[in-house]
């Protein structure tokens, strides 16, 4: 019977999926800094027989700019290998006839140019950081409250993230504030949405059971991945705080000190079972 | 035995409690708009045998320059009449040694000048409009998220009001936002806690079963008056929605079309009672 428990289930793996701010890099003022050791341990990752993919929360710019600015900080990674909420969301979209009121970044808009906005009958909320004023936070408040059925949907629903100068609040706080305003509940798309952990995995072509996922929030990428049957570990980098291990609910499957530690065990367990 | 039904009741009623802000007038650009019969109303209830309070929860100016508007708008009040949440926070604040930090509107801060707010340990929301900023939220947030045992003081729970120009959003909405994002339960000060509500009665002298509040707010005036054991009558003006006369737990003793008929009615049953 194969060892399900930290670290021996490493050797079972087929894939693995990583978190990016907060575990190859922590955000800030330019392109951030990389996390000591995470540009070589996604190297070796890339190197080894393992699937690799990156799922992200981050919604302050297109794919393409994102996965530039990882580049110039140093990472080997591709566009196609990143799964962020936006391209979920406009499959969303053309899947239900909806037309969306953006509260989001301006980095990300461009995301959305080919999608009908007009006479809007839902409301989609980012990481709009700056771009949540009062004005308009009540803008997209009017529009749900002037829908017969008001829809919202929420990129992410993470609490808050961690910048080079200190913790930033994250969409989810906009999203419970939306949701109080307009009694209603918002629908989540990127982690921790199932559905956005499962289009990760069927792009690997793996089953939960073969899959790892690497993050610096318990919640949405440790919990979120554990709920689709798969393994998670966090790292104690990014917005992981001491309390987290002992949060009531979610429990890692590891907590290791970062990236690196956790590269170098999944490939020590594999080098010694081969 | 005594009515307690309405109209009927009104002819054991020793006081009455109103709501101002979409009972007594819209506010909008400068001073607002006095609702059509209201001062009127006002001046026939302070010519009755009943105790008459003003209850609020606005928290955009001093109770004097708040007072001072409604005088501009033709109301016979004046400021001992009137109960807003600022100054039962101070009186918190004092009983419990706490130090805040603010975030509210600035015409309320004056409220707060004989207030220690040096090396704060709570912070204190108020219908703060257009200072809920992203970076003023973001601040309040890293003041909580930095204490031991963070202290979070709402004035109101309030989602939304009317202005002239349409629905604002209220503090109740970013209370649940930094609630969300520090994982707490923030206090409330003012309507509909029952302190707030109980301070007022004593002040007029009342037992809850003598006193009736007309509020538009179906929650935060008609529940949380009769969560006190008082009658509540809401009103069709204001914030008032048709599907308030749906609502699944709070049912209004009565729902009447403004503050002029409501008094009509009151007056009228005390008349024939004579």
């Amino acid at each position: 019977m194969a060892d399900t428990g930290w670290p021996g289930c490493a050797k079972s793996l087929k894939g693995v999926i990583l978190d990016l701010c907060g575990v190859l890099y922590d955000s800030g003022e330019g392109d951030g800094v990389a996390i000591p050791g995470s540009i070589e341990a996604v190297k070796r990752l890339k190197e080894s027989d393992l699937e690799l993919r990156f799922c992200t929360n981050e919604t302050q710019a297109t794919r393409e700019k994102f996965v530039a600015k990882l580049q110039r900080l140093g990472f080997d990674i591709s566009v196609s290998e990143v799964f962020p909420p936006a391209p979920a969301a406009i499959a969303v979209l053309k899947e239900r006839g909806l037309r969306p009121h953006l509260l989001v970044h301006d980095g990300l808009l461009p995301e959305f140019d080919a999608v009908d906005k007009t006479n809007p009958n839902c409301v989609i909320i980012g990481d709009a950081a700056e771009n949540f004023s009062y004005q308009n936070l009540n803008e997209a408040f009017r529009v749900l409250i002037g829908l017969e059925k008001p829809v919202l949907f929420s990129l992410g629903q993470g609490r808050y993230y961690k910048e080079t100068d200190g913790l930033k609040l994250d969409v989810g706080v906009y999203m419970k504030a939306l949701e109080y305003a307009c009694d209603l509940k918002a629908e989540v798309i990127g982690k921790p949405s199932p559905t956005f952990f499962q289009s990760v995995l069927s792009d690997m072509g793996l089953k939960p059971q073969e899959a790892l996922m690497i993050g610096d929030d318990l919640v949405n990428d440790v919990g979120g991945a554990q709920y689709c049957g798969m393994k998670g570990v966090q790292v104690r980098t990014g917005k992981y705080r001491p309390s987290d291990e002992r949060h009531p609910t979610v429990i890692a499957d590891a907590t290791v000190d970062n990236l690196a530690h956790a590269v170098d065990v999944i490939l020590g367990q594999r080098g010694r079972g081969a």
